[in-house]
């Protein structure tokens, strides 16, 4: 017999998950997406992204009742005044971010309750390509190294398998491995 | 006669920025950064990021006196109940941010006195891929629109130059559209 209980794992409700994934198998339309960020500098390296609305499912989704922002800044030594993470530090974030729910998701499907996950990313950089000194590196991280430890109800294999699952499922992952095409328009007046 | 004041453009001292750029160029050693975030699993969609120290021009970065909290969630239809912005919205903020702060010091580099920098970014989903519904669409964004507003006491070409050399040098724009590699290692115990 099953009760609402049941359908909990990981504090993710499975019979909702499932239904949303058989709906999308059926009318495939509703599975375009459309997430939103503005940002507005406020001054040096500081500049602030507010996110709340977003399009899903055949309509605007307007089911968030507040507006969620997240500042940028910079260390001294990057001239600025700490008045946030760092914009490739919050890469790290959203690649982290994006692969821990995407395991944690994995796992309730398959049946396992985790414990915990925890990971450390990090990211290395020459910066003498963003700041403009020198052609040869790159501007972005040269490598991002992500370091996960996941314990759960499950043998080590089965820990592992969620895992390289979530690895090709994380829709931040790809972006980050694979690269997306940006385009950039801009307005003066 | 230069003061004090004049050293400071768009809330950038431009005279540190200056000192910064000789000083790696004549010893590039001290660019290689690394940048680090620690995450931690809350509950269901729930996961919060944690960013402090980093190792910068030499050695351990302990300038920071605070640590930055992000926080992730999903919306309802996303199985989450709006902890935070989604991940996959964190990276359009990580995007916004660099090509901000980006433009703010380019500008800032050529004397351009910068009114406002506001951008509104889109990133468009076909969530059968993350979900692993079909394996046709990728897991990401499929592109990702981006609009800037950005106005100065500066003629439209110069202003536009600027974005162009901005797009240049963005650490997270370069590793957006290119793509960076990433390693994964597990700990089960």
């Amino acid at each position: 017999m099953s009760t609402a209980t049941d359908t909990i794992r990981n504090g993710v409700d499975t019979d909702k998950m499932f239904g949303t994934l058989d709906l999308i198998k059926e009318q495939p339309e509703l599975a375009q997406f459309q997430f939103r960020a503005t940002n507005r500098w406020i001054d040096g390296a500081h500049n602030r992204s507010t996110i709340q609305g977003f399009y899903a499912a055949g309509g605007e989704d307007t089911s968030r009742d507040r507006e969620f922002r997240i500042d940028a800044g910079e260390p001294a030594i990057l001239l600025g005044t700490d008045t946030g993470a760092n914009p490739a530090e919050a890469l790290l974030h959203a690649l982290a971010a994006c692969l821990t729910t995407t395991i944690v998701f994995v796992a309730a499907a398959r049946k396992v309750e985790l414990t915990s996950v925890e990971s450390t990313l990090t990211g290395d950089m020459d910066v003498r390509g963003a700041l403009g000194v020198d052609d040869e590196p790159r501007n972005g991280f040269e490598r991002i190294g992500v370091s996960f430890r996941v314990t759960g109800e499950a043998p080590e294999a089965k820990l592992r398998d969620v895992v390289e699952r979530a690895k090709a499922r994380s829709a931040v992952y790809d972006m980050v491995t694979n690269g997306v095409p940006v385009d950039v328009d801009v307005r003066t007046d």
